[in-house]
């Protein structure tokens, strides 16, 4: 199965059909009729598409039980078959690997973890080879062919080339791999931004599903943002795109390691608010769990930091809303476990920054398991498979 | 004539034959092969978009002089007749209202000022009627029909509807202000955000020429900004986008006029800065002309008010390249007198807060005589023309 899982195609062949898969994926069950008005085609365009697709069994037929009419038949849904097609994502952490088996919906399968010892490019791949060989034996039990592995990295990462650019914590730069790991994998590879890996699995699978202007906001070591405008994730010119960990809040602020003062990632990321609470109260915290612990233990000063942080937070949203007017902000991330402690002041800080109607976006939570960071590497590899974005092939 | 100009429509009938058109109009004289590759189409569509729009006039052919093959024919070239059409922009501003007659190159043909002693909906609309309709009878001896009217207003403006949802110069809300101005002048309308419709007209036949990524920055008695992210113009879900005056560049800054503290229009808006240069000289400065002239007389205290003003207009400009990372940031508006006294300021501050390969954006300058304004909305009269966006007709 595997050997044939190489050279799998979608059948697919123009951009119609893409997107009319693509809006049967994202929005479920729908007839033909509501799935050309959504994607905006014909009648006849989407009956079209739709065969080859019905045919090799991507899509399936399923009757309306909700919308069953009073006389004549039920009218015709079609849905994507989940089980049709697997896919595999990584997360490349600096101390781990996280890879999980989703289906063609990007459900999750499976998920396994590999313990990272080292950053260097060899031994990075060498161990997404081995977690990508353990996932495609047991892949081999749900009777479907693995199209497609992504790979989330944080930094610069240039998609199209497959390339990191320059990725500070793991101190790579300009690697290319999307062609090492799909020489190592024998499998086609995506490599992609992890905030943005993330913001597509939304915008296909999950919060930003319909909307054409969102953004993900994520809260942990470090603050990320993803955007999508017009329908389309932002990459930027240059590999940097949504930065808003570097929108300075305060211009007398703590220093931050890219060397300006005051930046929200200064402030509200983890590594800045354990070092404060240190200050604060002189107890030695060690990371962010004995932060948020001691917060809820009402340590004097702890939950000071923690205002503050949800402050720069709220600022750089409401800086985000009032560039580009998105109508829904998802704030995720593994950071949401202090979500109690600053979620007032996020709200706060962003409705009295937000000008005039930016205001009525609409800020939202979604808790993040580890597993979606490479959930999301996993819907950039579906994504690539279905928009038949050519990614890096094995040679 | 202006019977007839009301009812013409463009003989593009599809969005490939638009967007043929549209790379013919920004990017100049082509061959159908050029036009082919970057517009993303095949020759044989461009062949048959061209030859309606040749033999309607709109394009017409013309010998490559420059690329005369050694034997045979030159190859052919296409390009627009920018005398085929001609289109009015007006702008409305607190004091008059600027109008121009454009040819379809956006070319423009005169310019006329008519000034304005009343904000109401009801003497605005007269005097943009009295305005069109002088214009109107001059157009006649262009020989050329006038196909369209855009009106650019300062504020929230939904195109689509073409309603002024919120001027607060004006005093303006929910103002129908397209049907209503198509009734008085008999023009198909288009209504757009005055930064926007600068930013349109950058976009097809300025500095954003070909770039899918860029913005504009417009620095007077407000801070603009307009963005291009993925070749598309930046509307926001709810009205309201690239306010990089709103961007907070100090918390403990002065008040602005939205509520906040420490807003880029807070510091570097004329307002802002002909307040604080009479606070810090004494002197009853009156305008920003003469804060201009102080400054350049090198009175004490006044450059440094400038100083300040271009540090936070380059902070704000970090920020729009930090989340979108556009390839080009177009500085411009009547500010650009003062250019010499913060053009340094603005880089500085841009380069310390551009993160990494953000700071790699082209930020130039570019001078805006006040017909641009008016100009940038004959080009959004333009471009609903050839995207046949229906705009806002006469019943």
């Amino acid at each position: 199965m595997r050997s044939t899982s190489r050279t799998e195609t979608f059948p697919a062949h123009t951009p119609a059909a893409s997107q009319i898969f693509t809006t049967v994926l994202s929005h479920g069950p729908l007839t033909r009729l509501e799935a050309a008005r959504r994607a905006g085609l014909s009648a006849a365009a989407v009956t079209k598409a739709v065969r080859p697709l019905l045919a090799d069994g991507y899509l399936v037929e399923a009757a309306d039980e909700g919308a069953r009419p009073a006389l004549g038949r039920p009218a015709s849904l079609v849905r994507v078959d989940g089980g049709r097609a697997l896919f595999i994502g990584v997360k490349v952490t600096g101390g781990e690997l996280i890879g999980v088996l989703t289906d063609l919906c990007c459900r999750i399968r499976l998920a396994r973890r590999v313990p990272l010892t080292d950053r260097a490019t060899r031994a990075v791949l060498a161990s997404t080879a081995e977690l990508a060989h353990e996932l495609l034996v047991e892949a081999e039990d749900f009777g479907a062919p693995v199209l497609g592995l992504g790979v989330a990295v944080s930094g610069e990462v240039d998609r199209a080339e497959g390339a990191v650019r320059y990725s500070p914590f793991l101190d790579w730069r300009d690697v290319p791999l999307a062609e090492l790991a799909a020489t190592t994998t024998g499998l086609p590879v995506t490599v992609e931004n992890d905030v943005r890996a993330l913001t597509v699995a939304e915008q296909w699978f999950g919060a930003g599903a319909g909307l054409s202007d969102f953004a993900v906001v994520t809260v942990g070591a470090g603050i990320g943002c993803g955007l999508v405008v017009n329908g389309r994730v932002v990459a930027g010119a240059h590999g940097v795109a949504g930065e808003i960990g570097h929108v300075t809040v305060d211009p007398a602020g703590p220093p931050c390691h890219c060397g300006n003062r005051g930046c929200v990632e200064a402030i509200a990321g983890e590594a800045a608010i354990v070092s404060r609470i240190r200050e604060a109260t002189g107890i030695p915290v060690a990371d962010a769990t004995e932060a948020v612990r001691l917060a809820h233990q009402g340590v004097a000063g702890v939950r000071e930091v923690y205002a503050r942080a949800g402050e720069a937070i709220g600022r750089g949203i409401a800086t985000v809303a009032n560039l580009l007017g998105p109508e829904r902000v998802i704030i995720s991330g593994e950071g949401l476990a202090a979500y109690d402690l600053f979620a007032e002041q996020i709200r706060d800080a962003f409705t009295a920054a937000a000008f005039g109607s930016a205001a009525r976006c609409d800020v939202q939570t979604r808790p993040l398991p580890f597993e979606e960071w490479a959930r999301g590497a996993a819907a950039t590899a579906i994504q690539s498979f279905i928009s038949s974005d050519h990614p890096h092939l094995s040679r």
